[in-house]
């Protein structure tokens, strides 16, 4: 990086565009999102032999014009813990609160012009609760097998990328494929 | 949507905020970038008893400042098919071209705040040739099996989406559990 200025500070987005040194001495331009990071949680109602009843949200999308079906997901807070954002993510956007989480992993949606991450978390032993939306946030939220979710990525009716990762994180512990580490929340909504 | 601001016409990012109406009645806004769409080839080099080869690539990602694994993918020329662009990138970016393709489906990255499709196609029927990247382009293109590359996807070796999105698929069709329609190049280089 050779020097880096501030192209616009949206009330959502920040891009910076950025005078970098390539491998063979030219120097070139990039522009870019830079974003908090975000996690995304899979969560399970119950499971039972290679499937699941998970919960997920129908939400209108602006950008892509049209109604999205998502696992919950959110922007990390500044300094927040990514499985403390995770439990808060999921408690918010469905009232359901989790007895064991498991980190599978990260993501990045979009290398080319995003910082962004999404951590991926599964969620299981759920209590409902009540929700609490953002102002301006409307979102559904439904339950369906895991045979419907791998459907509606084979159809297309679920074309979001994260989502879709989160579909094959699923598919491959559901399988005994993938492993995931268990940890108990100690205190209701707390961290370990 | 009530209006329309042009934040940011870059060189690469093209941003808008739009002021709209929300289901309450409300006025919120929206900000994004707005994008052309993408294509992401998946490279069969050979096929056996639910493995294949693939062609994967990896480079250096300046937003997440890390290299990146993936597929074969770019943006959409102006009025172009995609089927044609998903030759064109697979030409330009591997050197190889395909004798059969097979649109899978399409994604979305970033639902939240990017217009960006990426449709998804499987390539067979690979013979090398000469690549042809862009200027200030720099990738390593190599081949692994599909083994490798959900074992990746399961370390964290490969966190890119699209191509977490693209294993999600070659798993699927490899076990028999999602089709995929072939058709044949025509003339080499063109479309059908």
């Amino acid at each position: 990086m050779l020097s880096r200025t501030e192209l616009l500070r949206g009330d959502f987005l920040h891009v910076f565009r950025d005078q970098v040194r390539l491998p063979d001495g030219a120097t070139a331009q990039r522009e870019y999102v830079v974003h908090p990071g975000a996690v995304m949680v899979v969560p399970l109602l119950s499971v039972s032999d290679r499937a699941a009843q998970i919960v997920l949200e129908r939400q209108y999308r602006y950008p892509v014009r049209r109604t999205i079906i998502e696992f919950p997901a959110g922007k990390i807070d500044s300094g927040e813990d990514t499985w403390v954002c995770a439990q808060r993510e999921l408690r918010e956007e469905t009232g359901y609160i989790a007895s064991e989480w498991a980190r599978a992993g990260v993501l990045h949606p979009v290398v080319a012009y995003s910082t962004e991450f999404i951590e991926v978390w599964f969620a299981r032993g759920l209590s409902a609760g009540e929700r609490q939306l953002d102002a301006g946030e409307f979102l559904d939220v439904f339950s369906a097998s895991s045979e419907q979710l791998m459907d509606w990525c084979r159809t297309g009716e679920v074309t979001d990328a994260k989502t879709m990762v989160g579909a094959l994180w699923l598919q491959n512990w559901l399988h005994g494929a993938w492993a995931l580490d268990w940890r108990a929340v100690q205190s209701e909504g707390g961290g370990a």
